[in-house]
């Protein structure tokens, strides 16, 4: 490698995502976004705040939009902190509480986790997920350093009880757990409201997934107020404006449009549940899912074999080739007309 | 300081940006912001990309954007990065190539890059600049691990000739140097020009300055394919997608638009002109700007008692209350209209 660079960067295994091709001739399945517009409301506020103010820096500590997750979320907003993605406040987390400690994980979950511990020197320690691919919450009774869990997981779509995820809390009183709930939204319920009994938890939401604003790079993180100080001890060594003028004034437009968001949500999972019959019909084992994505396995055909054969059909889902996961599909669940396609496409294929 | 804290975040001194007042009563001329609009072009593009797309991630490849700035500037479009901001730029070159290293840098220079070192365990030396505030390129002569020099240098606004920064770059081939050039439309030459001869050279922009985008949040480096690659191992192991879909297409549009860009460049260095004029006449010493602000001295009054006043009448401009820049004031140049105001304000306060 370049001799000009850093041990750091040496030492680096960057994270891959999910292909984003350049044209449309794909059906994307593969990157769990929305098959949803975002809200009209988002659209117009962006509209608007494309003014000469762009001229101007951005506020760096984001009080509107700290102040309307609050409102939104019924929190202080000193105990809200907004980043240019979920993945972002992630990165961060990792800096402000593990650099140099040691960080717990499912075996089988977000691949960036990993990546974070290389650039900020973290040691860490894969828990494996139970043979029913769940997050047995007994794993992390008194772990000797953080915890990092989705909830729900991915990619395996499946959730984990708030009294599960309580109970780890209570283990482990002297490390911070976080709690990456990026697809919550679909049928899970937020342990945001764990955080005044426990100063060592951290929620992470993002604008990503169930506010259709993949596009956009916003996500948060709650805590409390002396969690959310660290997070800021590191934006502020880092960059200290993180969300443009026109993220921040359609994060605002975002949240402010609970119906839209409700109505969403309520159709994916609508279009969740029938496609995961149609798919048991298909000889599919599907997990159960709480997430707008789907994990699936063939009980005769290769998972790999499917993949390439929905690809050449214009239809792009995910597939791991890692141990354990490497007879199973990720599929984002998208319109009810792109979910017939693709189960036509299946059907085609078996 | 809090228990579950990192000792990296323990241990950060974090960058205080200047003041962004939430009303327009100021006259702001304390952050280097642009006082005209951006493009028209920029606005509609904007308000283009406001659509249902964001529901779908950014390219993580930032390809037109990097095409464009390819063509702008006569490079590869691998020898472009781009960022949200400079300062990420920056921080991710702090990373890439200093982490665990050592980095050499004016004593009076941008104030983040302290921040940054901290942030990666970058050892660092701060050189003098001469009795008349500049940079001495000699100084610099077999430095003994990185160098960063911005040019023009901020708050001193001086500017370094192109082939004295040659000549840094000869006498320090194994060391990666970075110019970081945030105000060199102001009147000074980049030094891309040098980028096919030394390995060794970063040069960074932003379209926070000249291209009146602060709001926006974008920044580019130029160097060989081998320093991006290594700027992209950082970005990719820190957030796939750290710009939106509407700053790339904002950004797009910004630098196809070079009349309006000439032409707003060449209103600030007019009004510089003037201002540096009205200035002299009342006995302020006023250091050579090639920027989009200038950095000055009262013979009789000092610094902090003006800019004071000068808040007091609704104008802020910056102080720094550090040794050797604590009798100056920086003073970001505005319409020729708000420089008015500012020198009767100073009429007033003599």
């Amino acid at each position: 490698m370049n001799d000009f660079f850093s041990e750091l960067v040496k030492g680096l295994e960057p994270y891959v995502p999910g292909e984003q091709p350049k044209n449309k001739k794909y059906i994307k399945l593969n990157t769990n976004e929305n098959p949803y517009p975002p809200s009209p409301e988002v659209i117009k506020a962006i509209r608007e705040a494309a003014n000469e103010d762009l001229r101007l820096y951005p506020d760096p500590e984001c009080e509107d939009l700290r102040k309307t997750v609050s409102d939104c979320y019924g929190m202080k907003h000193k105990q809200i902190f907004v980043g240019n993605g979920s993945d972002e406040v992630l990165a961060f987390s990792f800096g402000a509480f593990f650099a140099g400690k040691k960080i717990f994980f499912p075996d089988i979950t977000y691949s960036f986790y990993p990546v974070y511990a290389g650039l900020f020197n973290v040691a860490y320690e894969e828990i494996p997920l139970n043979k029913d691919f769940e997050i047995d919450a007994a794993d992390y009774f008194k772990a000797d350093g953080g915890i990092i869990i989705p909830n729900p997981n991915a990619p395996t779509s499946k959730y984990l009880d708030t009294n599960k995820i309580e109970e780890i809390l209570k283990s482990n009183s002297k490390n911070v757990v976080i709690i990456d709930e990026a697809y919550i939204d679909f049928g899970g319920n937020t342990c945001i409201s764990l955080l005044n009994q426990y100063a060592n938890l951290l929620v992470i939401h993002t604008l990503s997934k169930a506010r259709s604003l993949a596009g956009l790079r916003v996500g948060f993180a709650f805590g409390s107020e002396e969690l959310i100080s660290g997070l800021d001890r590191i934006k502020n060594s880092f960059n200290s404006y993180t969300l443009d003028r026109v993220a921040l004034a359609g994060a605002v437009a975002a949240l402010k449009d609970d119906s839209y968001f409700q109505e969403t949500k309520k159709k994916i999972i609508q279009t969740r549940e029938r496609t995961i019959q149609a798919l048991k019909a298909l000889n599919f084992i599907v997990m159960d899912s709480k997430s707008n994505f789907i994990f699936i396995s063939h009980k005769k055909l290769e998972a790999e074999f499917i993949f390439k054969k929905l690809r050449d059909r214009g239809i792009l889902i995910r597939f791991f080739n890692k141990p354990r996961i490497n007879n199973f599909m990720r599929v984002t669940i998208g319109t009810d007309r792109e979910m017939q396609v693709f189960i036509k496409a299946l059907e085609k294929i078996i």
